[in-house]
């Protein structure tokens, strides 16, 4: 059986990383030749993680078709989220916890996805429907990623079945998740030593919206006010990738992680900026926006500016 | 929890109506308010399949829109094969074992897709991974779908896990599987009462392949000479419906289901013409191709005239 690659979404997250290192230890297990890549270098939350595990970082690839014919996707399934050469592979597994979106094949394929709070949590399903053994290491990335996709349960996108799987897989690794998951998220919020632009391209995504590119990009933080007094330098960067990359709407959600509150930096066309204020029923003021008890893209940014495009 | 109503695709086969019978059952049993319905009236076979397990055909619809919100969709995912207002309703869970395509949401979804012979046998691991006991009626329905969509393990989309789920069904039903599957399967191929244009319709899907659309009708018969006998009909038929309908091509194959061969009637536009000569490296003679060993549309057929188109 010929090798597949198995990777995450551009900017990898937390999530991203492990669930590629969990699904392709899983298919190994289960007969098939998987390598764990990644589409960029992990993130400083995700860095603490390896670290704490002993894991190594996974390759990081620009390209696969070079070098295989088909692949797995964890944690994405839309192509402008996936490797630059998605069109000139097979997509042979999908595990995801997102909206489909222009995911097309021509064969049938297996694809899991559910409404979960991480993409590790189906990961943690799937290696008990099918009985294989979680190693200790395996079990501590698992339970990171959704420390990190839930922002330790306080996203709206976590479910009983988030918290079932943190609890199993701490036993397994052997880690206080409370005490552990805390330090692990203060260590992805040490912003200062970034850049604005590196800050904007760290945890991005694209989205189609009514054949419209737009980009939302998500930073964590215990210190609002010390990011937002970086807003100037954030507007330069943004308007430059805004004319570069030709986004319709650039939203920048800062997330204080303690309070689970948001404060946006949105910037775009006038059609972008009137979408996202009808999405929000909010006006941006000074490409300002404060979104209490926001934190999740997924649940309480797209599909709310998918349906106002 | 509101009712949401579960079906298959249009031009109902065996499986598109008995899957929807066994996972609205076993969304019952987890909770879920869920009613099967079908876009369509059983053909003969499943006629004799509902019959013998004494089971009410589902209601038919045509829309949705106008009872329920949510859906959840079996045995396909593709909008043009879908209820006529999927649009309008929001798609909740999707067990299907097709290729993806077309299908976008803008919320996270249950999706459970594998490269299986039949979505039945997708229902069959579902019903084990929730520990949720078969009747025995139910596991009569799921094992006609998953015999009718591999032509009793005939077909080259039949796997393992096809086999191990008829035998562990058959137990439960109590049902001589082979000597019942062939009898079920007969059934189905007594066309001498339909007329060509009922024949077209009976079990057709339509796909969009490069912006084209493609319909491809599939009848099974033991009798292969007697259904040729009535090309000129056909012909009639197909011609009308291509310009009704905007068909870029019409591909009717006729399966000899004793032997796993099939006789294909196509017609269409020069280019589409040539793609399906291109796909299948074969002379259409005579608006006719022999197409030997071919008797599965969504593995023999569809993804070689993608790769064409």
């Amino acid at each position: 059986m010929a090798k597949e690659l198995v990777f995450g979404h551009q900017n990898p997250d937390t999530d991203a990383i492990c669930a590629a290192i969990s699904y392709a230890y899983l298919q190994k297990q289960l007969g098939y030749e998987a390598e764990a890549v990644a589409l960029g270098e992990p993130n400083e939350e995700t860095k603490y993680v390896l670290d704490h595990f002993n894991q190594e970082a996974p390759r990081v690839i620009t390209r696969a078709s070079a070098e295989v014919e088909k692949v797995m996707l964890v944690d994405h399934n839309e192509p402008q989220q996936s490797v630059s050469d998605i069109a000139d592979v097979q997509v042979t597994h999908v595990v995801d916890h997102h909206r489909i979106n222009n995911f097309n094949t021509s064969d049938p394929i297996f694809y899991r996805a559910e409404p979960l709070g991480c993409c590790s949590t189906v990961i943690w399903k799937l290696y008990h429907e099918n009985q294989v053994a979680i190693p200790a290491k395996i079990a501590g990335l698992m339970l990171s990623s959704i420390i990190s996709d839930t922002l330790l349960f306080k996203s709206p996108t976590t479910t009983q079945t988030d918290r079932d799987a943190v609890k199993d897989l701490a036993e397994i690794a052997n880690v206080d998740y409370e005490a552990y998951g805390l330090d692990m998220l203060k260590a992805g919020t040490d912003l200062s030593s970034k850049s604005e632009q590196e800050l904007i391209d760290m945890d991005a995504k694209t989205f189609e919206l009514s054949g419209k590119k737009v980009r939302v990009a998500q930073v964590n933080t215990v210190d609002l006010d010390s990011v937002l007094a970086r807003q100037a330098n954030f507007e330069t960067v943004i308007n430059a990738e805004n004319s570069a990359e030709d986004y319709d709407l650039f939203v920048l959600l800062i997330t204080n992680i303690l309070n689970s509150d948001s404060e946006a930096i949105v910037i775009g066309s006038e059609t972008g900026l009137a979408a996202f204020e009808k999405a929000f029923a909010k006006k941006i003021v000074n490409n300002r926006v404060l979104l209490p008890g926001v934190v999740s893209r997924k649940k309480q940014i797209v599909p709310q500016l998918t349906e106002a495009y």
